[in-house]
């Protein structure tokens, strides 16, 4: 029987841990840091300093290749198919390091409920293993603790959605707060800024953290140009945004 | 000159607390805890133990009574005349242990972004101090991690809202996935139940956690139950629920 952990390890600074989360490393006998190719070794290399800095017992680290998605046009079955071969792939190293069971441990960036798939994957393995879930703090937290600002207005509520989202379905009566995620094409260029105000953040807190703050109508370009540049830089980038409808406080 | 430490310590579980937090608390000179009468005592000496806990330095606790907000009809005007009061508490302790200036940290329940008034309290007090923030595991995290699940469907949007607002707004168009918080009285009662699934959780993270999960026709009375008797027991209750329509995945 293998006991799968699943846990939250922040959004790129290894003091976003909890105190839960390396209690839960250090149960396991099994961590398996999947790697994702070249572009995003950075985030490996977080996962192994994390792993050298917490954990004090026996557990064993183990790195796997990340299967590859297929670029298809049925985006949803390509993303299943996708899920099976990483659900494989760690059934696979189960059987191969823990033949007679044990608790094996995913380091899952930010928090695992939040558009991440870990969990999705696992519910794959059925009966096969056992899950528990560490929380973790998500790039949301990062970014409004980043600016020192609150999520919600006074008992107000907020959306989180997508960039895909953003631009499909604009913005959604009855909020006046929305935080974008997964937004690799700066989604927000496609509503009239009038009135709306934008917090942005890019790797959040990573050594290279980036922060823009303003006016969308004139923050929001530099941020399509910044982003650009820091994309070319690293060879990647992650970041999200929060954007707030006129009469904030 | 007084520095702000806004410490997220998450909702009840003390591994919840970060590397980050655990820092911060032992760079603070002065801990402000607040005592909110008898009721939600539970919930101070948490943050005693905690500080028991975690403290390692000649960081001080000092306890203060909080100002008691006015039942006013005016919200609004009642809630800032108590983030005044409560902002001149802070100034005054301040003026009293750290005469000279120095680093102040106030233990915000789980995340100081969300549904938390810190940091509109800090904002009132301008130039005379400066602010840092540092991130804490949400009640919403605590309820996902719980239940195993995801906050959102593949690439999908998630609202979070309040009791009130799911009461007075009804189901907002556009999402099928609504977190409600601050709902004092299951407002979830005013939704046609039909196609809808809850998963409930109250003092997630503490020992006495509960949770509840299945189609809202079913649970929700259930719930409404619960929450009635568990609230006479403990003399206080905290809940959380996510609401996901048909569909889900
Ligand atoms: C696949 S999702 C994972 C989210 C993660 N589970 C969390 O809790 O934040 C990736 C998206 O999260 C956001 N994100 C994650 N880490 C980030 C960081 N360090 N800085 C900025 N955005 C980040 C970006 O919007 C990115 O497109
Ligand atoms: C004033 S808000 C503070 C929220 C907090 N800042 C957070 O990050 O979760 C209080 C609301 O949070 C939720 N909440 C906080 N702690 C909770 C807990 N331990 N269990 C269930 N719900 C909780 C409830 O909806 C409660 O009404």
């Amino acid at each position: 029987m293998i006991r799968l952990l699943l846990i939250g390890i922040g959004t790129g600074n290894p003091d976003h841990l909890t105190r839960a989360a390396v209690k839960a490393m250090n149960e396991a006998d099994l961590i398996l840091l999947p790697r994702k190719g070249d572009a995003k070794s950075d985030l490996i290399d977080l996962r192994r300093a994390i792993c050298a800095q917490v954990l004090t017992g026996p557990t064993r680290i183990v790195e796997f290749d990340m299967p590859v998605r297929a670029v298809e046009p049925a985006y949803l079955d390509a993303v299943a198919a996708w899920h099976n071969a990483i659900a494989d792939r760690w059934m696979e190293q189960a059987a191969l390091h823990l033949p007679g069971g044990g608790t094996l441990a995913l380091l899952v960036w930010g928090d695992p409920s939040l558009y991440d798939s870990s969990l999705r994957i696992a519910a794959r393995l059925g009966g096969q293993i056992s899950i528990r879930v560490i929380p973790g703090i998500t790039s949301i937290q990062a970014l409004t603790a980043a600016h020192g600002i609150c999520l919600n207005r006074l008992a107000e509520p907020v959306l989180i959605t997508t960039g895909r989202r953003l631009r499909d379905d604009g913005w959604l009566a009855g909020v006046d707060d929305i935080v974008v995620m997964l937004d690799g094409h700066c989604a927000f260029r496609t509503l009239p800024p009038e009135g709306i105000h934008i917090w942005w953040g890019a790797y959040l807190g990573m050594d290279c953290e980036e922060l823009a703050e303003g006016p969308l109508s004139e923050t929001g370009p530099s941020i399509i140009e910044r982003r650009a540049a820091l994309r070319e830089r690293h060879g990647w980038i992650m970041d999200v945004y929060l954007l707030r409808r006129a009469g904030f406080n």
